[in-house]
């Protein structure tokens, strides 16, 4: 902390150049197996979980003195103007970093004695995917799994949407067979979210080991789904709209299960 | 629609022009009382609840026969790259419409036998009311009330991202005392959502007529709004970030009101 370090103020740094192609495309994201992420509150969250910080890049004038932790990460000092093009989100915090999340496959998931499960058959944006995380977080799920084994899960919008839940939050790509294999073999109950031959989610008991499997707002879920399940629910709507943003129908669906298994109080 | 019409092609039309100041001036908006709208399904809502369609925008080659109900609106004919100009979202659906909103007080409200009703004190992004609109919709709230009057509640993200429930659920700004004397005229429970001194959401009477009331993602509710609350309520969070989007909060919320208030069927 108290070294001299010199300070970048070119676009054209190689650190930097490096940090902008892990941002803007895919195809470096997952070649290198490292994802960027913003703000400290981000970071510590990150460390917290046991993932490993590999380049912190701060602005001295913006994030003031770097008293946090860096996990040991390499720091790169960057000017205000070079921070400026790095960051996303304004140049409030001053601390972007790159960081290598562990790789998670099904089996790589330690579940609790009743497992609460989201499975999202695919995703339309990534954001979507960072809303559910975030709120996955909050009912204390066991993972969020996605059923399209092409999704970019260190996607910076994902990553950014989801305010940290990324790191807290197992979260694994796969197809539908390995997912309803894996849900079956644990004996997982598995409650698929669709309008046809379905009960209200509120009669549905979800307080035994439970996967929450939602398709996408357009289109629903696939076939293999439907036929994998042991019951079909939904969210009766009553409006002129019916229908639910995706994160907002994953929220009402976990906090469902975080209310039956809830043990009351006596006060 | 059988008219022979003239499309315009330019971007100086004065028609292209008042479009254009609406949907980036809020000033414009407040001014003149109007809103855009786009998309067909978006317009239908519109027109299905009352409002007014003052002029609509299509684009032949994009939205193919103009095959739904215009209100009596203007019909006005733009070129491709006119359209592109003047629509959000893409040019998929061809069609963008300037419309009159009903101007909502809360005397104007009309409230069903035992109301449900999401009070939000201020609004951080218009995209977040919009989201609250739409579970509004779902669950059939009688109102959204903000409780800050400078709220543009005819931005064009706040319509946008309701997905048409900007016109199906009635929605109102007023100051935080004007909505706290309305709730208790009424004899509405006002259950306001705070962590301190408060008991989970699933453990508090919603079958009585009912205000929901939150405050920011930041800073909470403010004073006068503890001092107004029936009862305090929280959404237990059991994660490492315990935080929830305000439209997620709204939905978990909403819907456990729903729950309590559906009657059972006996099959």
């Amino acid at each position: 902390m108290g070294d001299a370090q010199k300070t970048i103020t070119s676009l054209q740094n190689p650190e930097v150049k490096r940090l902008m192609e892990l941002q803007l495309k895919s195809a470096a994201r997952r070649e290198s197996g490292l994802a960027v992420v913003e703000g400290r509150r981000e970071l510590q969250h990150c460390l917290d979980a046991g993932h490993e910080a590999v380049a912190v890049y701060y602005c001295p004038e913006l994030a003031g003195e770097l008293a946090c932790d860096t996990g040991g990460a390499t720091l790169i000092q960057v000017s205000p103007a070079v921070y400026e093009k790095i960051a996303y989100r304004g140049g409030t915090e001053g601390l972007v970093a790159i960081v290598r999340p562990h790789h998670r496959r099904l089996d790589d998931l330690q579940l609790s004695p009743s497992p609460l499960i989201i499975v999202l058959e695919s995703v339309e944006k990534p954001g979507n995917l960072g809303a559910v995380l975030r709120t996955a977080d909050a009912a204390a799920a066991d993972a969020v799994i996605v059923c399209d084994p092409l999704t970019d899960l260190f996607n910076p919008n994902l990553i950014r949407s989801s305010v940290g839940a990324f790191f807290t939050v197992p979260c694994v790509a796969c197809t539908s067979q390995e997912c309803i294999e894996f849900l079956k073999r644990h004996h997982i109950t598995i409650l698929t979210a669709q309008l046809q031959d379905s009960k209200p989610y509120y009669d549905t008991d979800m307080t035994r080991p439970t996967a929450i499997v939602m398709g996408t707002e357009a289109t629903g879920l696939t076939d293999a789904w439907r036929v994998a399940a042991d019951a079909h629910i939904l969210i009766p709507m009553q409006g002129a709209i019916d229908s639910l943003n995706v994160s907002v129908s994953a929220a009402i669906l976990l906090f469902e299960a975080v209310r039956q298994r809830h043990i009351p109080t006596n006060d």
